[in-house]
């Protein structure tokens, strides 16, 4: 259960108290302010603060004096005619604020896109609460043989029980141990050191869960997404991606749409990859040989044209 | 005149239409939205969004689930600890949109500060406005002898005259030739090419106006505004962030207050001058021979303490 | 003339003596080392400094104690993986650093790239040199019909000969007032004030040559060559980016090889782009009407394909 | 022991064969190339690249043609004036790129500071080795009672001795139990299944060592060492900082003596601090109750001048 009845009596109260701004609103991103949505087994994403709209893209764009729309159709053939033309800095006066519970692992992969605002719970100050991920069943998945960093078959049920059992005792024993390292006073009640959390935390696994608080710009948002929505990402970190994939729908849905349009949905191809295309169109048989290509090229190369 | 009557009908129409929101709401930013600030002789700073308040700082520093808030008073004294050790995250949880119109010389100062988000208006896309900085006689002032880049005494009457009528001139000049070789009629109404906008433009002298659209978050704007809000900033930028100090003052009192206290109005000490300093205190007599510092360490120094 | 005798002088010298190191050394980049590569009329690119090799990027990427090459061959197998998988962080760990002779107006667009150190010189404490740039005839075009931020047609040989007549003239003049305002001393010799030069500063228009030191990584120096390499970039900047291109071929022969297929040669396809794509393969006839395209990105596609 | 023999051949292979450049060379800095510096039980930090020295600060700072030298003292001087006034892009005009080996849990203290680059070892693709970070008895405390992120007093030898027999115990197991999940044959060598890799870390707790390259300018190099060689900073990140100090300390001497002068050695006084030091040197006794501080910032105040 991701959110305690506690946190979500204080999430409904927020939600409750609506309060008058003469900022831009966007009604699809209200809808989801402070709502926890459940990613995995314990995490979460929630939004909890955005910073302009579809409109404000435009408006920066133009740099107005007022809202900067002419019409909503307009404003939609700007923004693609921005995302089309690599125009960066529009999509950057769109600002978004999250707040993320996350496995470690997944915490460690996220974190190394630099270009945003982050907020970590403490672990030198704070207690870790007793959550690990475990994944389900038809995530367990051997090491691919194609691709080198990445998942091929499920594992038989017998490997994947063997698996969660090793897990799931190493992440009990592993918070016994970190919680008795820490404990003021021993198992019979008399008073002893505790641990100084920040040495403690070294005993807990990676699959323990943490939580930030993350803010960034929409055009670094949909870097970050297109790298972790993209299929050759890890499940545990994609899922995330998904999750505010949605949000960023609602909050956006023109940007949102080029977005999909011309980054997730399209693809690159190369000056190599271009002159087998051309050839292709004239009715040439091109096969990897003639192409120039690696065959991991040609691979990937068949993949976006099928 | 900094705004047109058009342009001030645009930003009533703004202020007149307040909208329902569930995000952080500050009374004190809410009451500067869009409304335009002069500065200068034609420029200004609006408001145009801003995310977070004092209590949005807290809330990140404890990766709270709900409002974070314990107390006002408590919210303050842990955000006057959070500047005085240098905790920079919680700052960047803050962020504010501006709409700024400077002059090119100033611009090109103020875009050295990297970590914000910028959109220019565009002299390669649209005409550029007929408007010049031409300083204040008060403002005119010789190199200064002292620091190499700054301004000294004032220039006499007629010296001031002399390079108000060059500034003067030339702009008109430059301008009407700027207007001339991007105009598609002649003189006599034939028809004439004209010259492409992204060349004319490098006519147009370092004080004619720009403007843009100017993002940051609260720990990059307060890093700009503790050295652009100096004394020894040059005085063109110095009234921009004047201007902008008052309006974080009243965004998040708190934080600007923690700011006030320890970078607008504190002081570094190198090692030295805390070892001259635990002498002073001792009473010993410490001059800049016994100081082990360079004469214009000491007189710093000297500054520091006065 | 880019570079006086004196500054030649010093280039001479700096090439002339040779030091030990044990640091990666590219001999394609060391050859480029302090000389000027002229640009435009006035301006030049020299590399200075540089770090790292198409080997160091392999280094880095399988986090080697020793060299971290296997063989040339397999090294720039693993950069094009890299490159074309969007694996950034290896490209980041080669780093070049630049002087830049440039007008005005260019450092200006230049400058917007922000993930890099600048170094500019400065015109508070220094006074800048008469020198500005007069576009050669051929370059001088009309505001473009179609691109609305681009150049159409060349002039007449009778405009163009009007706007060189204005550009030298109003170079000459605001110059002229410039060391007028800035001078000591009168036209007869006696003393004066002189204007405070970041004052005086103001009146130059925005052809005249400054002077800067850029220190970039690779992988932001790739993406500011994708766009200012590019056909639509502003020819005074492009010409810029040529020339580091060729440096940059030099000093990482596979990692440029790389960049020019994937990226500088390459396209992107939206989904759109694609799904035409499919089609046509499949011996469909498809029109703008059928694709789902604006005529724009007709056009671009058709442009992509041809 | 940090590093193999096999790692040790690699690194006196690369430190036998200088080649030569034409570049800024730092003797200083040369000496350190390739060597592991031991930090904690098995960490380490090796120089692997640099650029620029203490003249090509100067040379920045000055956007010269030739050295940008005058004479060393001359350099020096110019040095702590851009230090002390604030101007950081000189600084950034030096780089250095470093293999370190570190615990999980410092690598993730360490990513805060986002403005470097980074190359992390892909335990995705690789096979992390079994390497814990088992803290020397000495460094064993419990949770500060004054400040509560860090250590106090030591644990007692028993307690001491349970918590090295918990973190022995846990780090042998996990990584036991990492081996199998990831291993292709069961322990009588049939064959099976091998968890994919990318599953597998989630097991290893946060003492295990991971490496990377990381790149860093200078001036966020300082800003760096300025908070993790701190006395606040917690010892496993401190020795690391000290470290690269030393590193720093060969390698631009002129540059890190107005560091350890500025920064390291200096004090930040607020505005408060400022005032009650005049009524201080005036001859007042000044209290925390007269003070204006909170009981926090008066002991540190206190700090500062003894």
């Amino acid at each position: 259960m991701p959110v305690t009845p506690d946190q979500q009596a204080e999430i409904d109260a927020l939600r409750a108290s609506p309060r008058q701004t003469l900022r831009a609103v966007s009604d699809g991103a209200e809808k989801h302010l402070y709502t926890a949505h459940p990613v995995l087994d314990h995490g979460f994403v929630r939004l909890i603060d955005y910073m302009g709209d579809d409109a404000a893209i435009c408006q920066a764009a133009r740099v107005s004096y007022g809202k900067g729309t002419k019409s909503v159709q307009n404003d939609e053939g700007l923004i693609r005619y921005l995302m089309r033309h690599w125009h960066s800095t529009p999509f950057e006066m769109c600002e978004i604020k999250l707040h993320v519970k996350l496995p470690v692992f997944v915490a460690r992969q996220w974190i190394r896109h630099r270009t945003a605002n982050v907020n970590e719970y403490s672990a030198r100050y704070s207690i870790l609460d007793r959550e690990f991920y475990m994944p389900d069943p038809s995530q367990l998945a051997a090491q691919s043989t194609i691709n080198n960093q990445g998942r091929g078959a499920s594992l038989t049920p017998d490997e994947s029980a063997r698996v969660l059992d090793i897990l799931k005792g190493d992440a009990a024993q592993t918070y016994d141990h970190y919680a008795e390292m820490i404990a003021e006073e021993g198992p019979d009640g008399t008073p002893k050191q505790g641990l100084a959390r920040e040495l403690a935390r070294m005993n807990l696994p990676a699959n323990i869960y943490t939580q930030w608080y993350w803010k960034v710009d929409l055009h670094n948002l949909f870097h970050f997404l297109r790298l972790r929505a993209d299929a050759h990402a890890q499940y545990e970190i994609r899922v995330y991606a998904d999750v505010i994939c949605n949000i960023v729908a609602d909050w956006v849905p023109a940007a949102y749409g080029a977005f999909a349009d011309y980054r997730l949905g399209g693809a690159v191809l190369s000056a190599k990859g271009l002159a087998c295309l051309q050839r292709m169109l004239k009715g040439e048989e091109v096969t990897q040989e003639t192409s120039g290509m690696s065959k991991g090229e040609w691979r990937e190369f068949q993949g976006v044209l099928a």
